[in-house]
């Protein structure tokens, strides 16, 4: 899979793409990302971005034309999937879209930053709206870091059998049963007693359980 | 405001807490974020940190000790009004609970990893669990980022005047109105007429029809 992001803060995304399961991701050659500073695809003096809004009002927008210039100049090279802002106001991400973006081969993201794009980039080139929850961030950086990684993780390869997705909260609308590790006691807080048992069956019949209960209490929604 | 961060991936999180906004509440004094590496409470051999799950099944747990020593070391400095846990199954995060975590003093965050952390954390030390969304990452410390923007950039004097998040996306449960800036005219694709207008109170009236219009498409359910 190939990721091209679209930002004004390229140094923001350095540290998130470049360890852990996103570092292992493109060292196996699993996953490809792409940085675009969007300064460099403007045509204007001091490299300009943003302009004020019409109409008036607080906050600056991001200027059309070094998009369209980035976009058009990548899609010269790159057949895109999708072409996906990263706006609050987009569909919610879920695991589900997760695993469906997942299965797509070229993705170009592009980053929102102060009071948003121009509303004819979205109008003409966006084929897909997506916040990573009902609140606002800075930028678009944080969320395409997030997408980058819920995404990139799910590639066939990425992660070992021992930390398989599988069995993570949300794959089977169901949240992970509790667990634990060594030591068996602490402070007189011990590890429930069936996981000790060594009796598979029994152990699964309570993980089920457990995520069954959790569920039930912290997420009706999602049964 | 504080916030201490524990992760055993200290250097995932340098570049989204020392750019943008978060960047500049930090110089201006308003907020202070340190990140500590788990990896230094652990007082076992190699520094570890995580064990096999009891009960076998695949993924490695975060163990109990370290942990609490880093939680206990750092109380003993400083007194926390929220003891966060980032993880999938926690309550999720919106912008009403960003707002009033922008009211708190002191916060720590613990970020997972692996398959989670010792159930007996959670229940003994943890006072909120949170979800910045219904997907699995590779680990708590993108949504620890998210969490740290979404509050950071609402303490007062951290946005200036024109960028105010009192117009955002949800701060009124409604979508922003779409935004537009130079040139007026791109391609054949015009800035509506109204926005050219100079008439304020129109504009005003049409921003507010257009959110109320999205936020009914798009997202019903804030209505």
């Amino acid at each position: 899979m190939r990721i091209d992001i679209i930002t004004v803060l390229p140094e923001l995304l350095e540290s998130p793409l470049s360890h852990s399961i996103m570092k292992r991701a493109q060292a196996k050659g699993l996953l490809e990302v792409h940085v675009h500073p969007l300064r460099q695809y403007s045509t204007l003096k001091h490299s300009q971005v943003d302009d004020y809004q019409f109409g008036g009002g607080a906050g600056m927008v991001m200027m059309l034309e070094p998009i369209v210039n980035a976009i058009e100049s990548l899609q010269a090279k790159v057949q895109y999937d999708e072409i996906i802002y990263l706006t609050p106001d987009g569909e919610t991400l879920n695991q589900k879209m997760a695993n469906q973006l997942s299965l797509k081969g070229n993705l170009l993201m592009l980053c929102g930053h102060y009071k948003g794009i121009d509303q004819r980039i979205r109008d003409h080139f966006i084929t897909k709206e997506i916040s990573i929850g009902d609140y606002v961030l800075s930028g678009g950086e944080l969320g395409a870091a997030v997408l980058v990684d819920a995404i990139g993780r799910l590639l066939p390869g990425v992660l070992n059998n021992e930390t398989s997705a599988l069995t993570d909260s949300f794959q089977d609308n169901l949240l992970a049963p509790p667990v634990y590790t060594r030591p068996e006691e602490f402070r007189g807080w011990k590890v429930p007693e069936v996981l000790m048992s060594g009796d598979h069956k029994k152990i699964e019949e309570w993980r089920h359980q457990e995520s069954v209960e959790r569920t039930k209490q912290r997420r009706p929604d999602l049964l």
